[in-house]
């Protein structure tokens, strides 16, 4: 099969480069590849032709390092038909660098590439076979039990919340009260806004309230239970996802005018926190963890970071056994003790899908999360790793080696701005 | 001396029960108290007889714990002239609990009432030691070298920034740019935004702007160098304390509009984040901790987790040795390899000042900190302890008992509604 090509796509996680260390490690342990490259940015660096050589990379370092070590993008594929020279360009690069197997770690969107890569080499009668290696926060991959990445964010989610509520307790006030919330990456669905109702082992545990896409959030309801809480414990903390919405289906947002007058949309975290806390006239905070819930390798899963590295080596597996156009899904086989497998499922299938959170895991009021969305997300946070560390801060690794030489002209086309647009 | 009595006061720490947790194991082991007792909520609790005792407390399980399990208050003592009421009140719970010596636990305003308490009772002529124990992530007590709470603070911002790095490292862009913003605490102090300058190892590493309340943003010096780093490497780290102003004195700060027509003030990341985006036309994104960045036990310090036990321990030391009145303070010793000790300062001299980062820990621009400022905060933040989970989470210690029954009537008086609001 020549060269193995492995890219990194969408936003990034704690453990997608576990899942890069699985694949090179996997790759180059078969014996079966003359060499193992990576794209620079995804779909984009093999467009430019900007590939990297994996030979001698420290995989353990590697496997520690949050974020993407060989770069993302955020680049859908055009349809062939509407861009035809872009596909040549594609299948240029990979037939001038003997690219047999092309593995891309991604979402939804980089699925859908996937997908559609391998269904132009079908056409073509190139050589080549795809496999999707799942990675995602938000946990929305249908086909898949879970994803990469949603358990290490899950995890430093639900301790955060756990964390902020020993403060809260302690800071308690029955004479004005106190709001706080914590708004969580996710869009259009409430996987990682679930996650924090784990940090609730006892009744009146924070967060005391969790608001996902999934429920519209009705004013009434949300403020009346908030009263209740603050009434008993001095405080209330709530989960938010930054994508809630209005009974009416708008998203919860703020207007905010900046310093040069222009008026801007605000965080949903922020509306419900200066929300509640006004209309209760309780202290509120808010805290905004942003890029910092999908990065936090110091609080990694291990359940998580060993499924990455799992999905990594299976993708090799199932290119190996000429299994194109397949995902390596994650299957829960038991829940107590938690055991699961990885199959090969059809990325066309699940490409551009979004696994929104099951009606039977939320909680009848909307408010909450049942105890079988609890009893789902609980095994994909267990187990703490080891971290190294100097001076007390983590150490990560840094890509260390030069892009390969160029066997092609510079790509001219469609995008061409951006696609060669300096990545390193 | 008959019992000794331990307080929490002000916002919160990942350490301050790992003071707690000295003073009881040093207490109890002198065998010179009847008993050790905690307030609940600090001061405020001493005056409503709100007790318990600590026998039998967990104290590991103690240690390992964020927040205040005791309770914690902002509550200023009134001059003892303009409310001797209050003060008497505050003495017959002493007496009525046979309190010889008492330990507050806290930051520049607990120390103002630890030498208010000592003070009056040399007035009074009633037998009390009073000592300070040290406790702020603002590291702006004056007297101590560095404050417990400080440095496990420091330790996880600038873990996070050096992890979002890595995570906007992958997702550079050439063509648009990103600016990311971590705004942390720090609302007259730029301790802790100085200590995620910590991140950056090596030339070009995240942040590459720190912004503090101690030098005034020159927003043309802030938007070149913003310019500058996004040209060379795609993407911009900034880290934001919440209290920085402009060069003409005022706070950077958003106004805002609610969906209910109010204004509202902004946080001065936001602020930055939008402002720099906006200029450079670039993608932009901001993350506020708030009270995760002083609740993350689950990433302390070792350093700064023994200061905080030895700080306890040294108090009652102190109370032992009839030392009224003063604090526990951290001295430096040698900075490599980093030594430390515990020395007494005089409560009074040092309550209510501010101490704010010295001219010479800035870089002469005013949009970093300085070697000599990292060579300050470097040890502070280094060594990592095994941490107690179940389930993939934190284990946490619950206070587990009763408060003491009551040997006064309830307290009637000058603030009666906020002292005897229910606390537990």
């Amino acid at each position: 099969m020549h060269n193995l090509l492995y890219a990194q796509g969408g936003g990034m996680t704690a453990v997608i480069n576990a899942s890069a260390a699985g694949v090179i490690e996997a790759a180059t342990a078969s014996g079966r590849f003359d060499a193992v490259l990576a794209a620079r940015r995804g779909i984009v660096g093999l467009l430019a032709e900007s590939l990297v050589d994996c030979a001698g990379i420290d995989l353990t370092r590697l496997a520690a390092t949050p974020g993407g070590v060989f770069g993302s993008c955020r680049f859908s594929l055009p349809p062939e038909a509407a861009q035809p020279a872009l596909y040549d360009r594609l299948f240029d690069v990979l037939a001038a660098h003997q690219i047999g197997a092309f593995l891309y770690n991604g979402g939804n969107g980089s699925l859908e590439v996937t997908a559609q890569l391998s269904q132009a080499a079908r056409r073509r009668g190139y050589p080549l076979v795809c496999v999707g290696v799942p990675k995602t926060i938000d946990n929305d991959i249908e086909g898949s039990d879970c994803c990469p990445g949603y358990g290490s964010a899950a995890k430093y989610l639900a301790t955060s919340m756990m964390e902020s509520g020993c403060d809260l307790a302690a800071m308690a006030s029955h004479t004005t009260g106190r709001v706080f919330v914590m708004e969580v990456m996710g869009r259009n669905v409430g996987w990682l806004a679930a996650a924090t109702a784990l940090a609730a082992r006892e009744a009146d545990d924070v967060p005391h309230i969790v608001l996902v896409p999934e429920a519209p959030v009705d004013e009434g309801t949300l403020l009346a239970r908030a009263d209740a809480v603050i009434s008993r414990l001095g405080y209330c903390a709530i989960t938010v996802a930054e994508g809630i919405r209005h009974v009416d289906g708008s998203l919860v947002r703020a207007s905010t005018k900046d310093p040069m007058g222009h008026i801007r949309l605000g965080g949903a975290g922020q509306v419900v926190a200066e929300w509640v806390g006004e209309s209760l006239g309780c202290h509120h905070h808010y805290a905004s963890p942003d890029y910092l819930q999908r990065a936090a390798h110091h609080w990694v899963s291990a359940t998580d970071h060993a499924q990455a590295l799992a999905v990594g080596r299976a993708a090799v597996a199932f290119a190996l056994n000429g299994q194109d156009g397949v995902v390596a899904a994650i299957r829960r086989l038991r829940n107590d003790p938690y055991t699961w497998d990885i199959v090969a499922v059809d990325a066309a299938a699940v490409a551009n899908l979004e696994r929104r959170l099951p009606h039977e895991f939320l909680a009848a009021d909307g408010l909450g999360i049942s105890t079988a969305g609890r009893d789902y997300i609980a095994p994909l946070i267990v187990g703490e790793l080891p971290i190294m560390t100097a001076g007390g801060l983590p150490v990560h690794y840094r890509l260390d080696r030069a892009t390969l030489p160029r066997r092609l002209p510079l790509y001219r086309g469609w995008a061409e701005e951006r696609i060669n647009a300096r990545g390193d």
